[in-house]
């Protein structure tokens, strides 16, 4: 079946969602929920049928990992969609409302969009995850998953098909798009028939998908966050924060990748973090103020441009924060940016200035996340202005409709 | 200038925007005002180039008017600088905010986009609602005007910046993108640099602009806009709205384009409706149940697909509401759909299952704008589902931002 021909069939589910309750949407979920924990055995034989080829072609050991399953992680799979069925529904929310002085009244309340489209790299969980969200918000989901992770994809989806049919919604709700590189071209291509476009992945996935696209994107995760010091920073909760945020998961978009010192903070401050980094494993490409305090590797400038997702840092000294606000501008991806600082001035400035999806003062930029937000299930972090920035919950994973109403009146 | 220099400057005067208070924008608006008045004389005389020129490539006389300043409507450019600087500043609103379990404050403020880039047809009113509009909510514009209003445009943007600076905001907040076609080109491939494009004009502009554009673009304002009346319809009702959606000002995107008649109420509302269309000099291209009520021209399928913009209309008979909704969704552009009813049920499922911007039960589509929803200034009226949906306002030309703030907390 083309791309064109699964989209019209998501089209078609997608009217269906849009109209049914809440109990009916949650009720899927639990059935997707069912359905994935009985195919259990299906989904692992398929994914090691994955691992195999990864494994023959020489796939990193860390790939290899995100890729494979276990029946922990099938489990953890089956709990998200059953915790996206307890959250609060979005579809139907009245978002703001009014009656004009002609007496019509005007309600803007949120609706589905429709069809989405989400691609995506290696981890089959995300299969499950985004499928979930997209049912729940009223979604139908396309989900074109890499061929790496092929067989485990059919799998899940033919379960979690399986369970939207034993719930009486559609099964054309959920339905993985196959096929050659040509495919993801075509569904860049289907405008008017897919609403929106969401890349989960690298950066390198995500720039071809905005490139290209003809379809709206919503831009997800590229995060290259940085620390900045500031002179009155608490030296400890500044050393807090660093380790935090640099160790606590190093291979996520909000773990910090570059630490800027203010030149009034380095003498008090570096010391002891170049010791404590170093403790913790963490290697430190260092520019020439830095090297004056420990044994370094030479930062070069890829090293301030770089989201290393590993135990690497790159640090500086700066000389204020204007120039930590220069440094930020040229070298950030918009992701989440966060200062340490005594100073409320100095606080205020930076979270004015600095543009970016979140500024943060005095804590750990590992906050910046759908779960600790609170918003129970999160789609990724958007890194663009339009429409969502920051954590997608539920409620970014739809548009607003106005509703007029009246009785009679004319202009 | 390069579009890419161009855009350079305007991100840097976008930095100062985003952080002076409302009370200086405001002041800069007032200024632009002052200097588009005493500039009066010299945009009059650009625009009589533009407006000779125009007529030398004989250029339609509807258009011409389009282009055509007048004292008056310099004086209406004018009031709408003043206008939008009595409007509030969405910059800095806390949409929503809360406290985590560990005591970190989160706050998403509204922030401008930073860089907006309007491509628009031949009114050089356009040009100062956009800047006026742009600067209020923060960001730089640059303005793709039409090479037909060239001068006019030229005299325009001279006159903004000599406000602009006289308020001590930087001038290349506002700015003219002139040169040949491949200029529009360059700016849709300046992503990073432009961070939204809002195309307003014809179909064929906005369709070529969200082709080719790698900056994320709002759609506005194609309407192919239907107004059903339903069986139950009262029958007053029906007429009065059918005649000011259609013939109020038929060269706008909110008027109906389409009339949809269910079978039980054609015999009892036709041969008035047809009547009264007549008399309001109103075309109408009917189908052959129409036909059976009055003289029409027969509707091919093409006069569904239609946007008139002109005293024309095209009339079918349906089945039922279900086969009116089939239609809709055929033929629908997304933008404003009306039931004339009296029926709840039908009014429900109406406003559920019609997938558009807006959605009117009893009442006149041409109340769908910015003006009469209250939101005092309007930059089109959005016809997609990201980011903005219906008319927007100044709120809908801002982003968001994360602003989390503790006192120390790591995860």
């Amino acid at each position: 079946m083309s791309v064109t021909d699964q989209a019209v069939r998501a089209r078609a589910a997608a009217r269906v969602l849009a109209r049914v309750p809440r109990a009916a949407k949650d009720a899927g979920l639990h059935a997707m929920a069912d359905a994935l924990a009985k195919a259990e055995t299906a989904v692992l034989e398929a994914n090691a049928v994955d691992v195999a080829r990864a494994e023959e072609n020489g796939t990193s050991a860390a790939l290899v990992d995100r890729l494979r399953l276990t029946s922990d992680r099938v489990a953890g799979m089956v709990q998200g969609l059953r915790e996206v069925a307890g959250l609060p529904d979005p579809v139907g929310d009245v978002v703001r409302g009014w009656t004009n002085a002609n007496g019509v009244q005007v309600r803007q309340v949120r609706v589905p969009f429709g069809v989405v489209g989400i691609i995506y790299e290696a981890r089959p969980n995300v299969t499950a995850d985004a499928a979930g969200i997209c049912l729940k918000s009223g979604n139908a989901a396309l989900l074109r998953g890499s061929s790496s992770a092929a067989d485990s994809n059919t799998a899940v989806v033919a379960a979690l098909r399986d369970g939207v049919e034993h719930a009486d919604l559609p099964a054309d709700a959920v339905q993985l798009v196959g096929g050659p590189r040509e495919v993801t071209t075509e569904l860049m291509g289907a405008r008017g028939l897919v609403d929106v476009l969401i890349p989960r992945g690298g950066a390198g996935l995500i720039d071809t998908v905005v490139r290209h696209s003809q379809v709206p994107v919503i831009e997800t995760g590229v995060g290259n966050c940085h620390l900045y010091v500031d002179a009155s920073a608490d030296r400890e909760t500044a050393l807090d924060i660093l380790l935090n945020a640099k160790t606590q998961r190093p291979s996520v978009c909000n773990a910090v990748e570059t630490l800027l010192v203010h030149a009034d903070a380095a003498a008090t401050f570096l010391p002891a973090a170049l010791s404590a980094l170093a403790k913790a494993g963490v290697t430190v490409h260092g520019d020439p103020h830095t090297a004056a305090y420990a044994d370094v590797i030479p930062a070069a400038e890829a090293d301030f441009a770089e989201e290393y997702l590993s135990l690497d840092l790159a640090v500086a000294v700066v000389d204020d924060l204007d120039a930590a606000l220069a440094h930020i501008r040229r070298f950030g991806t918009g992701h989440s940016e966060t200062i340490v600082t005594e100073s409320q001035r100095a606080a205020q400035r930076f979270t004015v200035e600095v543009d970016a999806a979140a500024v943060l003062v005095n804590t750990s930029s590992r906050f910046v996340d759908g779960g600790e937000f609170g918003f129970g299930a999160e789609i990724g972090i958007s890194t663009q202005k339009l429409h969502a920035r920051g954590p997608m919950g539920l409620p970014e994973m739809t548009s607003t409709k106005y509703v007029v109403v009246g009785s009679g009146q004319v202009r």
